[in-house]
């Protein structure tokens, strides 16, 4: 483990693949890997991009990586393949586009799915960036598709998130709901050469205009189109201008420390459920509650208060505790 | 409270709909209420209705409503909005062709969406599941789109699980994954009067020829046209029948004891989350542990681990135990 710690900060690429499977397959190693990776996994900036299938997110994670390259930054992508049981991967499928970067040591592409890992793929997706960052890439850019409130709990690991629009998908202010306007640091609107685009970022603008007074950030709206580059420049930049603006303003910290709180809540949860499944449902106390619930002379509120209840009073200490070392 | 109680055992419909709302809203109140209509909440049959946008789900609940009705039998229906941030309500907007059952007192249908509620969807539709059995429905139809894990999820609640194919959305055994194939009760292959219906049913069959051998029940695949109510009758009674395998095999009482168990651990995952945001982060301990995390000195996984040890060791007993009365 040492080792593949020394070889994904040294950027070793097999071994960031190999990091990246172990969080993916929810392995219990991570959490070492993680805690020696997590001092070097600070620097890098974090970059969602979400948005209707077809809005053209592969596209443009394509053209801002060419234009971050060009200047010379290293690039970490995310692809998450939110897995529908019924569309399966082919939302992704034009990732096999982004073979043009394959050749060069400075870029480094993952795609992940749930592979039937139900509500894995949140943290998996986070500590992957986190394995990325830490081997040394300047940004760390995750694509992923917004069609369910589970995909956008995924954004919430950006430090700066892009909502890509497009009048090609039928998007609208109208259709698009609260969750993601609230998300949203800048809008692209790509295709920005088709009919109805203008009219498009005119909306979100106007839209803007009514929520962003007293507000230190008003999220920028740029057109982009990806065929011929235009507004990716000025995309890249304006994303490197929230980066400043959330250092300067002290945001950037408060992002992460809250994010560290939800990190350790999430795990405390994975380990107490891990708990309850394995040793607490074979315990006589819990058991005896189960054997009342299924009879229903108790309700699973009061079967739960119970359990906290002699949790936090010691009932389960000692040997009977499963955190002691 | 109690008199909300007693007048959803009665069957009251704004007392039903009033409940709903109240565990859409996630009220603390809920806990008691459903503590009451639990012991009357055993008997009714729940059905899952599951499958791509465009499958004609709506449409087969519509009829399938019609057929039950038919036969005396009182119905609840919930239709799950996925709450794509992006598609909006518009994968359930032919609800309102089910307003032809909005004058008959032995339909109540309710649809039920995110509204910005992460992760709260899949319990609040269980406790809606529960209260219109409690008032008295014979039957239960959940019907959600399956866009994601996380609505598949949903499907767990229910005792008959049929899922909707239809050659129209591009369905084929090839684009339906696993965790689809293993929920599926039985198969409806919807909009059976389009070229490539029997295609589709035959390939279902010959991938279940291969995974029957050895279960006790074999999803059957049966051919639907909503149109002309073309299989309709049929489907209605292979749900019947599906369900007096599970009372007969005893695997209806299995999945019921599942299912409570995982009530169980999910309300002890939200008050200890709850605790944990509110009490314990103001808590000296653990807020210290907080600092050394943001100044990278432990691991969130280091973290989670120290405040398990000390919960389960009676660190937070007595006046600081949250769940004590």
């Amino acid at each position: 483990m040492e080792q593949l710690l020394q070889k994904i900060l040294a950027g070793d690429r097999r071994a960031v693949a190999r990091a990246i499977t172990l969080v993916e397959n929810r392995s219990p190693e991570r959490y070492q890997l993680l805690a020696g990776l997590r001092p070097s996994a600070s620097k890098a900036h974090v970059i969602g991009i979400t948005g209707s299938p077809g809005a053209g997110k592969s596209s443009l994670v394509d053209q801002l990586t060419l234009e971050y390259r060009r200047q010379g930054l290293t690039v970490g992508i995310i692809a998450v393949d939110p897995s529908s049981p019924f569309t399966g991967g082919a939302l992704l499928g034009d990732r096999i586009r982004m073979q043009q970067h394959a050749t060069d040591p400075g870029v480094f592409i993952r795609s992940m799915g749930t592979r039937g890992n139900v509500g894995g793929l949140a943290p998996a997706t986070r500590e992957a960036v986190k394995v990325l960052a830490a081997s040394g890439k300047d940004l760390v850019l995750v694509e992923t598709v917004g069609v369910g409130q589970s995909e956008l709990e995924i954004m919430k690991l950006a430090d700066t998130t892009v909502v890509v629009l497009t009048p090609g998908a039928g998007d609208s202010i109208q259709t698009i709901k609260a969750g993601i306007m609230e998300i949203a640091d800048i809008f692209a609107v790509n295709k920005a050469d088709l009919p109805g685009a203008r009219r498009l970022a005119r909306e979100v603008e106007v839209m803007l205009q009514t929520n962003c007074p007293g507000t230190p950030w008003c999220p920028p709206v740029i057109q982009t189109v990806t065929i011929n580059r235009h507004g990716v420049k000025e995309l890249a930049e304006t994303i490197k201008k929230h980066f400043a603006y959330l250092v300067e303003s002290g945001k950037l910290n408060d992002k992460r420390r809250q994010r560290a709180g939800d990190e350790v809540t999430e795990i405390i949860i994975t380990l107490l459920k891990e708990w309850f499944n394995r040793d607490a449902l074979v315990d006589s106390f819990v058991s005896e509650l189960m054997n009342k619930l299924e009879k229903d002379s108790i309700d699973p509120y009061y079967a739960a208060t119970t359990i906290l209840k002699r949790i936090f009073d010691g009932g389960f200490k000692g040997d009977m505790n499963p955190f002691q070392e």
